[in-house]
């Protein structure tokens, strides 16, 4: 039942070269430290080259400057960690989600399910919305009125769709996400809070992946936007009007005021947060709980925030932090009686 | 089937004024720049004054002083926001929720469910539980035990109300919130926590407003409680025994530690958090990503952080932040010497 | 229905000793502010002392040396915090949950059911997956497929094990919680973002705690593990291959990045981060939003940020921050030509 690979067939599947014996076969994949015999490794970062005179791995995907003295089967890529991704796919147990919808699934009468798509047990889903080709809709999910699930996206367990919500095709999402409900909109108004009605929608790109538990907002008058390929990890709020540019990736736990505008193949840091109405623009990275407090208007990488002290020693620079501007004023007072 | 308004009419609901034709009709609304003729925009921040020359709205809610050489018809109000807000509701899709238990609920038997209100699919109720009047429980909701859902409140769908979460009237709940999960309780003894049990419960006022994803978790001994027209955003963390005054808002991924009382109209922004037993009193805002590491008794703004910094720069910084003591006491060791 | 217990009793079911009348019975716990006679309170905070004299509690829980002129019945225990939670849990209404699988649930034809296990309404369980003696699984969980719940474990609603997810004995874990999704492991190749698959899984020592809509991923190639008697508050996200020690716990919102590596008796504070692929020793402790940025190799007390302060001060104060490093330069500058 287990799939079994040789080199020459990988390297021919996914367009790498052999070095060493093409008929070792591998029936699955592990780190180098970790790997037994029958096994492939990959090695990317240098720092664990020393591995390779000990690894069990069958099969080690490399660059080819580590190739030539490799004891074992190398499978040779300009970038072994990708090749590696490839390959691991192979090994992936995918279960099975037939097509058809399951018994205890509630669908409005006037939901568009493709036939080809699986709804799972425990799933609602509401007016006028449609479900595409191919697509997965795991148990507990809960889709409400006026979305689209592009072809081949899959929900995976207990994704909230709230409403006005339209996933491209082969999105991915993760269980207790939620998807277009209410943004956060409030006037003040005699002393009490009013409600702004959020009237707009979310609308998700072609390849975009969301995260356990992350929330994206839907808008206030137009639509939050995610571009194609945008990578959320899980836990990540996306307030209402925001817009992410295309393979912009997000760590854990970031944060994402309303209407903010990040740009394409940028990189925000866990727990980082972006302040509302900001622009950010393309290839930007954000260190670890950074918080942007302005626009960005130029490409590289940005931090906040202090280093990790003992705690007695941090106590000490932090009195001294709200001193600061006192010391700064008495140094250029002193300054200026010397001149 | 979609509705359409006049100025006149909207001024009369509301109680504005009308500069300009009263008879112009309006079927949305959006934001000035997006605006297409047909529709109705607001201008409450002078910033975007210059927009009112070229939006194609045909009504702009606004305050007296722009309304004299308005191009369109005015709608005049002291609060342009706040009015707006009541306007967009007017075009709010409001899907109907039919009074009545979905055939796949599972209730108590010794729960009491008002015949006003709407139960969903794949809802349980617990034990001794209410839902009064008008509530709204959406698909994929579980209320435990000894809870109450007060009248006109809404559960949006897939909502945890643990055990003994008593919620007042109107209030709204958004998908994955979970209310009245155990407190964070624990005793070291003898080298392994001990679990503290946590016996009460949690009380919401009426009006208040909790988001995606938001927990707020039940009292050890005595309730954790939101006084009336509290707003939480998504993702928000409410330890137990917290206690948070009336018409507080806080924005998303805000985290209050357990016992700490915040006080009325204070404002917590984006991601800020709130160490425990401390005191906050009425109208504070904290900024984003601060943390409140000790009682706040006078009003006002308050922060913590640093501020963004390019990458290399904030290395130095951050390099320097660490060596800040021994500075000042160079300094203060240097201003001895010279006296 | 209500229990009552004497101090003569409690003393010898819990190995503590009474000064005064024994005979004294409680039917309930509280706060010595707000006990009622008839309850039983606990002194272990010095600070609290002077409330001893004013309480109406009828029995108090605290240490030798403050019973001797206590004014009510003491109950001496070394651990009075430790001996008020384990009295406290004899007040803990407990619902009962019969054995036995509930006829709304969908359960694989192949996943194996102890016969005590207590199976809730809208549950559905994948193949292969196994739920142990006496487990309980609430309303709306979702276990995927090869998963196994140990004896005595309880998920208590709408608890997500995504796949590969293998619990203990005795674990519990709150709503929302999600285990076993995707690590967020991805490959930049040719612009766009290629998936890397998730192969491992995630194992949960006994006697562990997860709180609400905590995300615990699962293993790239090998497992996420937790070992033994480890408490998460709610809202937190633990990355792909991160280990944690034995009797760690940690507060709301923490997070921690992939392969990290925590040790036993830590204490991680919230909203405090932790960086990838680092490791911190035993008996560690980590202040709220702190983030840990470098391996941890000695036991203490670590922190980052800055204090609280009026917005006002602190504008000031982050401004200097960003010149710190010409402030010091200019110094050493002054000092190298003063010598």
């Amino acid at each position: 039942m287990t799939a079994t690979f040789t080199a020459a067939g990988l390297a021919q599947r996914f367009g790498l070269d052999v070095v060493g014996d093409g008929d070792v076969a591998v029936d699955g994949v592990a780190t180098l430290a970790t790997a037994r015999p029958g096994q492939l490794g990959f090695l990317a970062n240098p720092r664990y080259r020393n591995q390779l005179a000990t690894t069990q791995a069958s099969i080690v995907v490399m660059r080819a400057d580590d190739a030539s003295d490799a004891p074992m089967t190398a499978l040779v890529a300009r970038d072994p960690y990708a090749a590696f991704a490839r390959i691991a796919a192979l090994f992936e147990p995918v279960a099975e989600q037939p097509a058809g919808i399951h018994p205890c699934a509630v669908i409005a009468a006037d939901a568009v399910i493709d036939p080809s798509a699986h709804i799972g047990p425990f799933v609602s889903i509401g007016a006028r919305s449609h479900v595409g080709a191919g697509a997965v809709i795991g148990p507990g999910c809960v889709i409400g009125d006026d979305c689209v699930v592009g072809a081949g996206s899959e929900l995976v367990a207990r994704v909230t769709l709230v409403t006005r919500v339209r996933l491209g095709q082969r999105v991915r999402i993760h269980p207790g996400a939620v998807l277009g409900a209410d943004g956060f909109g409030l006037a003040m108004a005699e002393g009490r809070w009013l409600k702004v009605p959020q009237l707009g929608g979310v609308r998700i790109g072609d390849d975009c992946e969301i995260g356990a538990n992350t929330c994206i907002d839907r808008g206030a008058l137009e639509d939050t936007v995610l571009e194609e390929d945008v990578r959320l990890d899980n836990q990540i709020q996306v307030g209402h009007n925001v817009h992410i540019g295309a393979h912009t990736a997000m760590a854990g736990c970031a944060a994402v005021a309303g209407s903010a505008k990040i740009g394409r193949y940028c990189l925000i840091g866990g727990a980082a947060g972006v302040l509302g109405h900001l622009e950010i623009t393309d290839q930007v990275m954000v260190t670890a709980m950074s918080l942007v407090t302005h626009s960005i208007r130029e490409p590289g990488e940005y931090s906040s925030g202090t280093p990790l002290m003992d705690n007695r020693s941090w106590r000490k620079s932090a009195a001294r932090f709200k001193q600061l501007d006192k010391l700064f004023r008495g140094m250029r007072g002193g300054e200026k009686e010397s001149t």
